[in-house]
């Protein structure tokens, strides 16, 4: 009643009840200039006549347009609207709040320009063509709150017809904050990625991203779960991608139920919302780790899982540990249109979080494995790390 | 052989022969945030979960999006690079420069931000489309540098199709400026809009767009020529727009070249390109105004039009009377969006043509039969004339 309360009214009423509303009015940015506008010698230069030297240079040479335009740092943040937050398929228009806090994030943290573009389409095959028929403007995309399984293909069809990076963060920005956690969870208690077996609940974007990167990180074995228990080879009932994941995963070749599999497990990491029960995550490892992201309510609440845990993480800001993507996306895009990268590979998102884990430290502790999102050392650090991965990976184009 | 040597080499040596390259370096404009984003505190109102709820309230009231996001301050500037200045179909990466020099024009004049949409397809069906589903994002369309005749298709559709302003400021923009011009330069001489047979040298999108506007303003007559000569409804030649204008035009039924149908015309409007002999110019009549719009290089010199005409602009700052842009697309789109207009009419557009046409007030002379650019006074009187145009065509929304 209270939320259905707040969702109607006039502006008036709203920005009186709920300080978020008053903070939006007229949106979150602006564009500006960087070059001065002042009188008719600026105007020779910026514009006409000044310009055309400009565009014909780019016309002779497309290189330069990295050079002589904003494109090399502007992302677009596209999004279709199905899967915003935790509120689902709230449309375009719906969703831009949430896209102008993106690229809020992507000029505070990393120095990148953003520009939300909500499209006014769910049809795949129409997205990417958008997408394709935008790319001269952009130096980037970074997909954003688009529903599983849509999401896979378009980042796939997107990476294979564009030479500029293509991002989902969703997917990819949750996987590299919650592997440098898990890295400096495993450095803390004196074991290797190698000896833990983790299980992931939730094959939606995130779980899959999560479960795809540990495997390429070494991890010891990684069992992803989804409404059916655990995803392995001899089900029937396996999307595309989640047949993908189950020959990656799941080595010991576990069935059943996500409380079945959980048992002996050495990590809890939670991306799917609902409760694991407490005799459940009783049946865990010793000193094993629970990374319970679901927001606002974790799968297991901070205070039952240290009953358990070595280490504990959530996706909340007022907890220790914070699993929160803005540690991850300004830096790996600052970092690969530094160096003008073709694309965002494996390799750079690892990079991106072992310096992400790096950064802790000596400060590394269960209350600390991952460093705070105001740490104003960590976009520096990412961007360097992800620029150097690049070149070491051949994608760089500088 | 010197243009073609600024279009080639390095940028280090692109810069240090011509200062418009320094200047365009990384590109002329950038996002800034306009809430802080310096905490938790901050990111808990701008992002999650305080964002989740101004989502919410969009959802179930989809025009507070105009409230609580950038789209109504935010407009598109879409081109697909096949027109651009007087370079021609140089592709959409290298027409950049353009967009973003127009973006910062928006925002210095107007405070109207916009986005460079610089579109990779030239399809009439794919640019409608696409600038369709981009729609939810932005609050109006500027069309830029889109060639005739797929602009008038493509601007008519896009209007059809949506209920935001979209704007062909190659068309319109130059129509305004150009109408007030002649307002104030038939005020000089003692004469009415009626009293004047004008010639229109161009039927692209701005000789187009200013026979409708002088053709809506009253003007006793327009000859429009295209380089078969007077367009008239005999021509079994014409274009479906040709002959629309056609119908709309020379009540005189004249045909012939454009040197023949100079012959006793009260106004010349050059937007062609090349050059009208003076001896054509000589044979026009009394007191008769030369509007010279090409650039660089005027179709009739000013100090050959001087010899013949009681008024002359061109399209050039060192001249006096700068038939510029600039004085009307900002204040259009700022007066548009400020009352939410679903569309951008005629009447809208006459209001500001008057505003600028008003501002000269005392000062009017041959020398100043428009305001400058650079007049403080400019963005803010068609922005009020826009807006209460709209309100009086029923057009606005608040």
């Amino acid at each position: 009643m209270d939320e259905q309360d707040k969702g109607s009214g006039t502006p008036e009423r709203l920005e009186s009840i709920d300080p978020a509303f008053a903070l939006h009015r007229g949106g979150k940015m602006e564009i500006s200039a960087t070059v001065p506008v002042r009188d008719a010698d600026d105007l020779s230069l910026a514009y006409t006549p000044g310009v055309a030297r400009v565009c014909t240079a780019i016309a002779e040479q497309p290189e330069l347009v990295n050079d002589y335009t904003w494109k090399s740092n502007v992302v677009a943040v596209v999004t279709d609207g199905t899967a915003v937050l935790g509120l689902g398929d709230i449309g375009p228009e719906a969703s831009l709040p949430v896209m102008e806090g993106k690229a809020i994030l992507f000029k505070q943290f990393g120095g990148v320009d953003a520009v939300p573009i909500a499209l006014d389409t769910k049809d795949v095959d129409e997205i990417v063509e958008t997408v394709i028929r935008l790319a001269p403007s952009f130096g980037g995309v970074n997909l954003e709150d688009i529903s599983a399984p849509r999401c896979f293909e378009i980042e796939r069809r997107l990476q294979e017809a564009l030479d500029i990076p293509i991002f989902h963060d969703d997917q990819h920005g949750t996987a590299v904050v919650t592997l440098a956690a898990l890295r400096n969870a495993a450095k803390l208690t004196g074991r290797g990625l190698g000896d833990l077996r983790a299980v992931i609940s939730g094959a939606g974007a995130a779980g899959i991203a999560i479960a795809k990167i540990l495997v390429g990180a070494g991890i010891g074995d990684v069992v992803l779960c989804d409404r059916q228990g655990a995803v392995h080879v001899g089900r029937s009932d396996l999307t595309d991608v989640k047949r993908e994941i189950a020959e990656l995963t799941n080595r010991g070749g576990l069935s059943g139920t996500l409380v079945e599999v959980l048992s002996g497990a050495d990590v809890f990491i939670g991306v799917s919302g609902g409760t694991v029960p407490e005799a459940a995550v009783a049946t865990m490892a010793k000193d094993c780790f629970i990374f319970a992201m679901a927001n606002p309510d974790p799968e297991v609440h901070p205070e039952v899982a240290h009953r358990y845990a070595a280490v504990v993480a959530t996706g909340r800001s007022d907890f220790p540990n914070q699993i929160n993507n803005v540690l991850a996306f300004p830096g790996i895009f600052a970092g690969a249109l530094q160096v003008r990268a073709s694309r965002i590979t494996e390799g750079m998102k690892i990079a991106a979080a072992d310096a992400l884990a790096d950064l802790v430290g000596d400060d590394l502790s269960a209350e600390e494995v991952i460093p705070s999102p105001f740490d104003p050392r960590v976009a520096d650090a990412v961007t360097k790390a992800v620029a150097a991965a690049a070149r070491a990976e051949g994608v760089a184009r500088r």
